[in-house]
C-alpha cells in the first residue's frame, strides 16, 4: 500500500469528504497488515467520531472489515441475534433453543461479561461441564444435528474490528454510531448468516441512553444489512430496568430454564417471543401474528425446552444440572419494601454494579467470575408492593457483601405513593427490505 | 501521573468541555515524559483540531509547553521576530542588524528550509565560514558585545512542541489555529524575550491563504502574549507574491546586503522598516512616526550595515564575502516578457517550487542545499513590462534545469492587458495591550 495515502485519508474524513470504496479498502487492509501505525489510526478514528461517516462509507467500511476475515465460508447457521448489552439479559439462553425448535438453525458467537453487563458465555459456563470452545467442524456438526450451538467468538473472526476496537477503547472514540454499527455488523456479515435480529437496548442500563440515538444506531445497522443483502430486523427494547428478575450467572440460567418451562418473568418471555417471531417472519415471510403464534407454541409446547436439553448435553453440560435449579451462593438475603407504593424508576446500571461487586462480573478482562452469586430483583416500574413485601433476594458469599448489596438495591429503586404506568418493553421495530 | 486521566482529557476536548489548567499541565507533562502514548496524543490532537480549544486553554497550553523546557533563564535578547514563512523571505537578514543598531538586542533562533519555503539558517550558511551553532554562553557574549546573534534552534528548547509537531505532521492536524499559535508562542515564551513582532504571511505562498484565518491566528498569538505578560505586535503581510525579487540562498543574501546598503526591492525595505518600527515602538513606547523615522535613519545612515558586518564576522563569516556579491550558479538564464502588459497575479508557491527544483531547498529533511542556485523574479502585481523586458533571471547548474525553471516562472505569472492596482504589503496590524 501507498504510505502517503494515510494522511490523505485522515484529512478527507477530517474535512467531511467521503472516502471512496477503494480508500476504505486500503484503510482496512492497513489496519489488518499493521501498515497503519496506531497514532494515524487513532487520529482517523477521532476524525470519524467528530465528523461522522456517510452511510455509503459505513457500508463499505463494514464490508471491508468483514472481508478482512478471509474468503467467505458456508454460513454455520441460518439465523442470528445480537444484543447491544444490558443488565439481566439472558435472552440468548431461551431464544437460541426456541428458534432452533422452529427449524431455524443458529450458530451464535457470544462474549463474556465486563463491568455492569454480563456475558452469555459466563452464564453458560455456570452449567457444570458446559464448554464454549468448539472447533468450526464441531460447530457445523452440532448445528446440523440439533440446529444450535453457542460458542466463544474466535479471535480470527474479525481482525480489523479487534484492532480498531482496542484503540477506540483507549482514545474516547467508542461512542460513535457509524463505528459501533460497522463493528457489530462486520462480525455478523463475516459469519455469512442471512437473517438476523438486533436487540438494541435503550435506557439507563444500556450503552444507548436515549431513544433517538438507539434508533439512529438501529436504522444504520438495518441499512448496512440491506446494502450487503442480509435480512435484518431491529427491535428497540427498554433497558430502564433489568430484563427479568435475575442478575448473575447461575441465577440467570435458572430463570431461563423457568422461561423455557413456561414460567419466569413476563418481560423475558415477551422479548424472546418478539425476537423469535421477527426471525420466523424474516425467514418464512409469514405474517406477524402467525410468526408470533408459532414462536409461542414452540415455547409453551416444550419443543424449545427439548432442544435446550439436547443442546446443553451436546456441549458437555451435565444433563442432571438443568433438571433442577443450579445451586446459588449460600447466603440468601431478602430485601423488603419499607413502605407501600409503586416502583417509579430503577437505576439499572447500579443493579448491574451490585451483581458485579458480589462477584458475578469482571472489573477487568481476566478477572474470575463467581457463578453462584447474584440477585433477583422483583421490582418493575409500575408494580405495586405492600410494606414488607420482598423486593429482591441477594445471593452472596458473606454477610458483609450481602448487606452492601442490599443497600445498593434499595438505593437503586425510586418509589411513588401514586400508581405508575407500566412502560412498554418493545419501543420500536425497524425492518429492512 | 494518573493514567486514567488520558481518556478523560481526550473525551473532554472531544465534547468541547474546557480542560482545567491542571489537566493541561498533566497533558504536557505526559507529552514530555512519554507517559502519553502516541495513539492517545494523536486522538487528542484530532479532537482539538475538530472541536477547537478555548482561548484560556490555549494560553495554558502555551505556558505549559514553554515551562516544559525547564526553569526560566535570563533572556538572551530584548526583542524577537517570528515569520510564519513564505517565499523569498530574507527579512531576518536585514531586520536583525537593523534592530540591533537601534539598541534593541536580538538573539534569534531560526530554522532551515523545507518544501517551497526557505530557511534563514540555509541563507546564512551560504556565507563562507558562517556558523549557526553557538553555545548559550557564546550567544550571550555575542549579544552583549554587538547586540545580535542568529543561531540554530536548540533541540532542547521545546521538547513538548517537538513531539507534538512530529505527530501533527503525520496525522493531518497541522492546520489548527490554536495548535499553531501555541506551538509558535511556546518557543517565544521559553526564550524569555519581552518584546516580539510577528510577521503573519497571508496569500497563495503562505500557510494561511485567507486574511480571515491569518487574522484569527495573529489575534490569538497576540492574546497569548498578553496573558503571559509579553508585548506582541503582529503584522499581516501579503504573500500573494514573493518578498523582494530573490528566491534562493546566496541570491537572497545579496539582496539583503543591497537593502542594508540602501538599495534592493522596495517591498523588502518597507516590510523591514515596519517590523523594526513595531519593535522600537513596543520597547520605547514612542509614537509610530518617530519609531519609523528611527528605523529608516538606522537603515539609510549605514548603522545597520555596520552591525551586519560585525555580526557576520563574529559568527565566523569571511569579511570579504559580504563586500562583494556572493557567487551564484554559472548559468544565468533570463526570462523575457512575451507581450507587453501588467502583472495580474503570481502563483507564489510555484515560484518557491521552481527554486526548490533548482536545488535551493529541501524535499525532505536531510537533503543538501545548493547555495548558488535560485532566481530573481522582478514581476510584482501591478507592475508594467514592455515586450522583451526581463521578468526574471534564473541561476542554474545546467541548461536543462534552467529551461525547466524558465517554464515554471512563465507558468506562475498571469498577465493583464489593462493596468492592475499595486496591492498593499501590510494588510493589518494587531498589537497587544
Amino acid at each position: 500500500m501507498d504510505h502517503d495515502i494515510m494522511p490523505t485519508i485522515i484529512q478527507k474524513t477530517r474535512d467531511r469528504q467521503a472516502l471512496s470504496a477503494s480508500e476504505i479498502r486500503q484503510l482496512v487492509d492497513g489496519v489488518v497488515s499493521g501498515a497503519w501505525p496506531d497514532y494515524q489510526l487513532s487520529a482517523w478514528l477521532m476524525a470519524a467520531y467528530c465528523r461522522g461517516l456517510t452511510d455509503t462509507e459505513t457500508f463499505e467500511l463494514t464490508g471491508a472489515m468483514a472481508d478482512s476475515v478471509g474468503p467467505p465460508q458456508e454460513p454455520l447457521g441460518l439465523v442470528d441475534k445480537h444484543s447491544t448489552g444490558g443488565v439481566g439479559d439472558k435472552t440468548t439462553l431461551v431464544l437460541a433453543p426456541l428458534v432452533a425448535s422452529l427449524g431455524l438453525p443458529i450458530a451464535k458467537m457470544s462474549g463474556r461479561g465486563l463491568g455492569h453487563t454480563g456475558g452469555t458465555l459466563d452464564k453458560l459456563e455456570s452449567i457444570p461441564g458446559f464448554t464454549v470452545d468448539l472447533s468450526p467442524e464441531a460447530i457445523r456438526a452440532q448445528v446440523r444435528d440439533i440446529g444450535i450451538a453457542v460458542v466463544a467468538q474466535s479471535s480470527t473472526l474479525a481482525p480489523a474490528d479487534k484492532r480498531l476496537y482496542a484503540l477506540r477503547d483507549v482514545t474516547a472514540t467508542v461512542d460513535s454510531i457509524p463505528l459501533i454499527a460497522s463493528s457489530i455488523m462486520s462480525k455478523k456479515l463475516a459469519s455469512g448468516t442471512r437473517h438476523m435480529v438486533l436487540d438494541v437496548k435503550v435506557g439507563n442500563g444500556a450503552f444507548m441512553t436515549t431513544l433517538e440515538r438507539a434508533r439512529e444506531l438501529a436504522q444504520l445497522m438495518v441499512k448496512i444489512g440491506e446494502f450487503h443483502q442480509r435480512h435484518v430486523t431491529a427491535l428497540l427494547t427498554t433497558m430502564n430496568e433489568p430484563l427479568g428478575w435475575a442478575i448473575g450467572n447461575a441465577v440467570e440460567v435458572n430463570e431461563a430454564v423457568a422461561c423455557l418451562k413456561g414460567g419466569g418473568p413476563e418481560d423475558l418471555r415477551t422479548l424472546v417471543l418478539a425476537l423469535a417471531a421477527a426471525l420466523e417472519q424474516s425467514v418464512h415471510g409469514t405474517d406477524p401474528d402467525t410468526a408470533y403464534g408459532a414462536a409461542r407454541d414452540a415455547l409453551t409446547s416444550g419443543k424449545a425446552w427439548d432442544v435446550f436439553v439436547r443442546w446443553i448435553a451436546a456441549q458437555g453440560g451435565q444433563p442432571a444440572s438443568v433438571e433442577h435449579d443450579l445451586p446459588l451462593a449460600p447466603i440468601a438475603r431478602e430485601v423488603h419494601a419499607d413502605r407501600q407504593g409503586w416502583v417509579a424508576a430503577i437505576q439499572t446500571q447500579s443493579l448491574g454494579e451490585v451483581a458485579l461487586e458480589l462477584g458475578a462480573g469482571r472489573h477487568e478482562l481476566g478477572d474470575r467470575v463467581d457463578f453462584g452469586v447474584g440477585l433477583q430483583c422483583f421490582a418493575k416500574i409500575g408494580r405495586h408492593f405492600d410494606q414488607g413485601e420482598t423486593v429482591a433476594i441477594i445471593y452472596a458469599r458473606s454477610e458483609g457483601s450481602a448487606e452492601e448489596a442490599a443497600q445498593g438495591v434499595r438505593a437503586a429503586i425510586s418509589w411513588s405513593p401514586q400508581s405508575v404506568a407500566v412502560p412498554p418493553l418493545v419501543l420500536d421495530r425497524i425492518a429492512g427490505a
